[in-house]
């Protein structure tokens, strides 16, 4: 449809690169995450985070194993439309299929378990974070702490030694060690478990920084920018959203974390 | 609260374990994935997939990384209910957290993006998949179309090489090799992608298998049951939940797949 118009499916952004103790300023490829919503028949039915590409296929995969659609031909019409930075894909389905997903609509009227993908429509996504307040204690990355956060996490994750199945959320302190961890075959629960464990014991969400064995994704760094977290450290890469969110709510996000190296993909904006 | 009853966040499951030609049969370690329900005042307010384990923090943890409370303080008490498979939370927040939930589930009453985390409660969870159609072709996990999966899957995954986060989903002949593949940041929406190419190429559904990049969750093998696909492989560790719903649609569920192994899921089910 709009093939041309299509986005690539990744930015770039400038990064601080750690190797040991050495920093480098480079440009990194991050993969793009964008809110994507399906319309069907005029009705906005649900907004999920993605990656601009090949939405057509999305929206018709998503119809069938939704089982919205029995089959491809119960779609009648298809546009994909482009805005900014989010997408919409407007999808005609037969009546059947309507009256059956209006009925369905009325069953589940629901919320959402990781912040996202129960919201109807693009307007309610909510992209403006609260800045992070502050704290005494200033949180930056350093090649010490993260290293002992990559080294040290592995001793709390029993459940993923046995199963190799779950994602784990640790609770660091910049200057000694983890002091505590979560795990869930959810990383948003894994992340959540960690919050709600400090909050139980009445600790400071202000006074080190989360470390998570996954990916930075939207809505990890939304909820630790809710918790007024002040920095996010991830073994895996981070999306275009995880970082924009870190940087307008003041917060430090560092990513692809080894115990020798790691990408700083807020210093840019921190330092100026 | 329920600590004596607390699940111990893995089961055992009788496996089939390949490596090159040899077959064993042995037990394995799963991670727990359970639908847990958080309840507000006594109204259900989202359903998520999780670790039975450390629910109580789950709870807390969430109310505040989605801005439901402020702090720890406006929570006045919290039951952790465990079912036979699920799990309930039943938090009391102070009146002025409660009339702000209730103001935001009316302008949020949306559906879900990956098939769970929109559903309000338990009830409406579905977790019986009509069996999927045997289709003439019998798909099972070989050590050759494993191999090939494992191998060729990285040519498909050009945003991956260059960013580092994105999850594919391949579609794959049992006696060839990888034909088509979709990526995208979410392993839910990359498999609706790849279902969806299919479907808009008039290409059956029911004559390969899907490879992900990804774990095996309750969601993607939900879908692909949906879509009447007869085997999922993964090159991470299943849940609980991906094994029970591929066992109950007659599926067949390969994880852990490498290029010389695998492990079979539904070996012992299918036997039977």
């Amino acid at each position: 449809m709009l093939e041309m118009n299509e986005p690539k499916g990744y930015v770039e952004v400038g990064v601080a690169r750690h190797r040991n103790a050495a920093q480098t300023f480079a440009t990194d490829c991050v993969a793009q995450e964008w809110p994507v919503a399906l319309v069907f028949n005029g009705i906005s039915h649900a907004v999920m985070m993605a990656t601009p590409r090949d939405l057509e296929a999305l929206a018709v995969g998503f119809a069938l194993t939704e089982g919205l659609v029995r089959n491809g031909s119960e779609i009648l019409d298809l546009e994909v439309l482009m805005h900014k930075e989010s997408a919409e894909v407007q999808l005609t389905v037969i009546q059947q299929s309507f009256q059956a997903l209006k009925t369905r609509r009325r069953s589940l009227a629901g919320r959402t378990g990781c912040g996202v993908c129960g919201i109807e429509s693009l307007g309610l996504l909510d992209l403006m974070p609260e800045p992070v307040s502050r704290s005494a204690v200033v949180i930056e990355p350093t090649a010490g702490s993260i290293r002992r956060a990559a080294e040290e996490l592995p001793r709390f994750q029993a459940l993923t030694r046995l199963t190799g199945a779950l994602h784990a959320a640790a609770w660091c302190s910049p200057q000694r060690e983890v002091l505590m961890a979560a795990e869930d075959v959810g990383r948003h629960n894994a992340l959540d478990k960690l919050v709600g464990q400090r909050v139980l014991a009445r600790l400071p969400l202000d006074d080190g920084f989360v470390f998570l064995s996954s990916r930075a994704s939207y809505e990890l760094v939304s909820k630790a920018a809710r918790a007024n977290i002040p920095m996010v450290a991830t073994v895996s890469a981070p999306s275009s959203l995880a970082i924009q969110i870190a940087r307008q709510a003041g917060m430090t996000l560092a990513s692809f974390c080894r115990s020798d190296s790691f990408v700083d993909y807020t210093a840019t904006t921190n330092q100026s």
